[in-house]
């Protein structure tokens, strides 16, 4: 391995591991924050000076207009020949837009979708990414640092867009999987003949077909916390779903489990849902039907 | 038209002002009802005696044991060439079994599905009902007297089973408009743009696609809580609905929308959403992401 | 009633018979069509010449570029004071995109969404419009011209783009309502006891909760093909179900029925099944389950 | 490990290699099936006979009528202190009939949910057991001869009925995480920019949030045949699915995304979807839209 500079611009919980993990690989990241007390440099001037030529600097943070005011800078600043790796939580649209922007200065542009969580600074990140292989080359040992031991974890997944865009799916597929195990688990929860539900979660961990790494961590939060009396059944969305629902709009497709689960959480940051006060005093309009009152 | 004489045992919201129709129409209804305030008789004997023969019973009670137990009364009371006619909201499963009951006495069945709401003594009733065309020939003027005036809102829609199985149908298919409705009223009160939803589905009545007798319910519904702040959204349901997924199940006929209905139904009744806890608890395991705590 | 002068651009099949029912009116209407065979006029300049200002001009073309070409155009034909009313497809989006266009040289600008497909001429079209008050007072003759006899069929939804917003939300609930006719059918047509699904179908037009305007349609399809045999299990989608979708999904509204409605459509259009091909795929890799080769 | 008698009655795929798991533990298997071939002895009574008591009897035949045949036909010729476990994929429904049937007579009786398919040859099976823990006890070799290494893949998770009610929301949630990759899968191959869809499922195996053993196999599928070209989208369902979504209705929990999962199922098994064609007929109905006809 030949060891490499990065300039590393977000030192977050996702940045900050990431710094730590490409570091123990034996790279050089000078790393850039808002808050001063995590930055290597005090601005994104200072933190292109300190970089030799040809520059690699990774963009991780939130998608959107934080994310395109560091690209707009950034193509200020550094010269033809570097490269600018986002791995943050773009949509893909916005890729091509920011590739272009780059590329009029001579500057390459690869899109990197990350998974790993909090999981990541140990297990390694998955890493899926677009751009021309030129660019990616530029990159690979930051992702060889990055991506988890053995062959997979790592995909040049297809032209600028595609990481971002394969990592969207991912986290499609995570919500339904996350909503599988969850209507399973109310399913058990609410009947009299299965009295350790905990147990049979943990006994699915090995030899069934539905074996996990998200089972795995049902059981743990089962071990924390044997019938989730603790938490609210409250979920947020990070707009992966809602993109990869549209997504699927755009090009006809049917999501049908997917977008069940992206509804489910919906639903769930509701205190009334008003459509069903709608659908109540439906039933009341033509049945007389007992509704509940809202006082 | 000849007069005739019936025998309507339950005399609830729903037989009640079905006696009444009927009388209206010219007919003699002796009724019978555990609650002695609202009978014409004190006990089925006497109602089956009141009656001339062949007689015909209409059975108007909650559907499961207590039908049960009236037509097992009833098929120790009647005589060949009586006909006993379920009104009620019995499932088609039920209405075979019942029908052979009575059948090896000689006494004839018609399942009848009745809709028709708190609306029918005035609108009339729509009526499916299922049975032996001679069976059906000797409860018509009685349909005829239910029904709305005009051709539609009767029909004979097959053998023993058929009314309440078109019923139940009647009922899914009703599950999914309201959902429809509902569905549309929460998106338009959601954004800023539409100030006036009420009138917009107000203006909906002539003209559209959408126009029918639910929305004109919604927009009385509107007219009473311009944003339904008096109800909560909570809504029961009945049988029909579930039986009716549960038929499409036996059959492999996907229904999405009725099942999507109805399941928002289940979730509104639920203070809070057990499968919700189990993915806020993934969430959380993964990501750190930020859950809310029960307390 | 004051007779008016109406630029009308686009005379398909929609705009011709909207011509007509204003003509019927009283009004004069002078119409642009790129046919000129169903043209007043050869040019959009002759079109607007011929009105004596102040003008109102319809704009009923495709959505998307279509009418964009035509409001950019009008934006350097007509004066101030004139107004542009759009009555096509548009997504609620461009509107105040338009709105702000036209504005910016003094002339006025309402969205209409209009309802009421090939019947409209008989029946009336239902409209929901949006816009400043001022702006539609001017174009009410028409409104009225076109509107349905009655109370209902016009609304004034709210400021721009809520007319276009109104009538997206109204074929969404229209896609809802149309699948819960069609799942209800499916299952009725798959049981051997309802002998007659038609006359079920028919019977509901009276006394029923489902009674409507899509259900006497339906009726009609069953009249002219009692099985639809001679249709193929096929359905187009013409934007407004998508745009639904995505409108709740930017409010986080959840709107289950409404989506699967749409999927169903899509799923219609596919030859074979991709995702299918993996489930059958998954199911032959754990338990040798019999799989359907393509040959 | 102290070596038992099993008799084992059903040895087709999962039985042959479940004896043969349950020998290799050093057990001894006598077993019989209706294919003399694979039997070891010629009826039920002779397998009785041959094993000493207190016997253990696993019945591994279909669900339904087959699996009642055998228990009933064991009841006449098992001795009190006796046990027979269902290994079969029974509804939980029947296990605690059959218990009752065989407590008649002194038998005990252990409903036990199997998971593994063609791989638990090797890697184990997965039981997920119901009944009294005597009973259990009695089992308890052969089950640790069946399952995994390890701590998971073993399970009492309740009453009688509590292994096939566990094994049976085991194969709901598979439902569900099958249709999560799938309509990934068919979103990544819809869009022109993933290039390589393959390569972007073989990543996912470490360090995502979605590895899973599915997702495995699913790699391995598309090593077999990248777009899945030689399979058509047929999916067959084998009951559990069913089940599961019936119970749900039975207890009012709310499961989109299984339920989209089997529907999604059934509709693939369609030539033409009925339903789509009442949703092209009124399409047609009321705006003239285009429908396709089956010619």
């Amino acid at each position: 391995m030949t060891a490499m500079q990065l300039g590393l611009i977000g030192l977050g919980k996702m940045g900050g591991n990431m710094r730590e993990r490409i570091r123990r690989a034996g790279h050089t990241v000078i790393g850039y924050d808002r808050n001063p007390d995590r930055a290597d440099v005090s601005s994104l001037a200072e933190l292109v000076d300190k970089l030799e030529g040809p520059r690699v600097v990774w963009v991780m943070v939130p998608a959107g207009a934080p994310t395109q005011s560091v690209i707009d800078e950034l193509a200020g600043l550094l010269e033809p020949g570097d490269t600018v790796v986002d791995g943050g939580n773009s949509r893909w649209t916005d890729d091509e837009k920011h590739a272009e922007e780059l590329a009029a200065r001579g500057i390459g542009f690869v899109d990197a979708g990350v998974s790993g969580g909090v999981w990541g600074l140990e297990n390694g990140y998955a890493l899926m990414v677009g751009g021309d292989a030129e660019h990616i080359a530029k990159v690979q040992p930051i992702f060889d640092a990055l991506k988890p031991e053995g062959e997979a974890g790592f995909v040049h997944a297809g032209k600028v867009g595609a990481g971002h865009f394969s990592k969207m799916v991912h986290n499609g597929i995570e919500y339904a999987m996350m909503q599988a195990y969850a209507e399973g688990w109310e399913l058990l929860e609410s009947v009299g003949s299965v009295t350790d539900v905990r147990e049979v979660f943990r006994s699915w961990q090995a030899g069934t077909v539905i074996r996990s790494w998200l089972l795995d961590l049902a059981v743990n939060a089962l071990d924390e916390d044997e019938h989730l009396e603790r938490l609210r059944g409250y979920a947020d969305d990070s707009g992966e779903g809602r993109w990869t629902v549209e997504a699927a709009i755009d090009n006809a497709v049917p999501l049908p489990a997917i977008t069940a689960s992206l509804f489910a959480r919906f639903a769930s940051r509701q205190d009334d849902s008003p459509q069903m006060k709608m659908v109540a005093a439906l039933r009341n309009q033509f049945g007389g039907h007992a509704v509940e009152s809202a006082e």
